[in-house]
């Protein structure tokens, strides 16, 4: 007996597909206990391929006994009207939104596929670049040069989250960001590293529960001082009075995924994102 | 006189905002020199927060007079119902597509305001944050140990763009990227670096137009011998020359953005993302 119990989604987009996704799985995070077998369709940009689309998804409608569910970023009316035409719930995300802002704007939309790199931001996309090299080339405490470009100093004890959330946020905003960890000899000596005291209003830090920091250095050296809890403990009492000594806002990364933790130290320190 | 020329765009959500910004950025990107004055407005997730939001939004329409366009990813029907009371074209995500959504899979929504890092996904999480140390790791040939576990391999000359391609992989995608640049050396052996051989099905390239190349160079080392176009076209043509006689497949960054290299590379070498 053929059971129905998983049903597709099929992400499908003229670009790259990762709008179609973004959105796709923020909606499916709102249903419960929902799984669905997960299909990315990028470059799906001429009709041929828009058809090749529409039967795979009529295929898995056939297979699952269910229609499949697509999220659609594909520009073109044409090709929307192709893919229309397949055995699913059809959710188009263009479609639904360009008419309501043709009309506030006043203006025709180009339906241009795919604008990720035009010319016309490629300084732009040259920054984010920058900002990614600049963020490696500053990343755990490798220099103290070159701070005055920074745009925001983490600090924190070692494996908090700074590495992760410096690189997210030179990646996803452009932002330049460089890293420090408070050690033991900043804690004996009750002062920040080097040279970040002139930059204090670009500082922000990352705390963590010790039991928390215990596990995620547990996988790095087992049964290590480093990584026993006792020792997590005194690191983070440690870092956290010291930041308070010296005024440094800061987060706690135990519960925070990395896009809530960088757009908390976006908000927090007001900074925006570069123009890309 | 008071010319409105410009008009205000905001990203409302009750999470971190980036939805909202990716959403909106891909419709506003078909509007081809329609500036707008962007603001994000993350974590607004109380009524209170919302009704501040609303006359920020009010606010800016009497001062552009013009009315904002809103990009919300709000969840709450009683959020959303209190933002759109402000005077602006509201564009509201999950009001448009749950309800399709709810009919289709027989369920209701849950209505879970930022369900990015919850308890079930903690361990994808994990995948993610292993994904980013294992590309930081394995960054530029650091070392040929511990390849068994890579996703992907790129290669490459130096500056093709190997560095941020593995990095959004392993954010993105939560993949393990690791890269090696080829070298003069590789060039005079006619090999590839050493220990890459076995992990062919893994291994893709880029390559870069030389003059973009030179550009790229430049900015890092002015008038050297590194970033002259001759030396460039050299490289790059060595480069090509080796990948096909391994028979690498390989693409052209020039033109691309971070994310349609990825992209493409994970449908080539038929990869999906991690779990997370």
């Amino acid at each position: 007996m053929n059971v129905p119990t998983v049903r597709t989604a099929f992400f499908v987009s003229d670009g790259t597909g990762i709008t179609a996704e973004t959105l796709g799985h923020s909606l499916l995070t709102q249903f419960e206990g929902v799984k669905l077998r997960q299909v990315r369709m990028p470059f799906t940009n001429t009709a041929e391929k828009v058809r090749e689309c529409a039967a795979r998804i009529s295929q898995a409608a056939r297979e699952d006994g269910l229609r499949p569910v697509v999220f659609s970023t594909l520009v073109e009316p044409d090709l929307n009207a192709i893919l229309r035409q397949a055995d699913a719930l059809y959710l188009s995300f263009f479609e639904t939104f360009i008419a309501p802002l043709e009309a506030e704007l006043g203006l025709k939309s180009t339906h241009t596929i795919g604008r990720f790199h035009s010319s016309t931001d490629s300084n732009s996309y040259k920054d984010r670049i920058e900002a990614i090299n600049y963020t490696l080339g500053h990343d755990d405490g490798i220099t103290n040069k070159g701070l005055e470009e920074a745009d925001v100093i983490l600090v924190g004890v070692s494996r908090c989250g700074k590495t992760p959330t410096s690189l997210y946020l030179a990646m996803q905003f452009g932002l330049k960001a460089a890293n420090y960890p408070l050690i033991p000899e900043d804690f004996e000596r009750r002062a920040l590293p080097e040279g970040l005291d002139k930059h204090r209003q670009k500082l922000f830090g990352l705390t963590i529960q010790p039991d928390r920091l215990q596990a995620i250095r547990t996988e790095r050296r087992p049964n290590s001082r480093y990584a026993a809890l006792e020792n997590c403990r005194h690191e983070v009492a440690e870092a956290e009075k010291l930041m308070r000594k010296e005024g440094i806002r800061w987060l706690d990364s135990s519960t925070k995924s990395i896009e809530e933790i960088s757009t908390t130290i976006m908000q927090e320190i007001k900074l925006e994102r570069s123009s890309y």
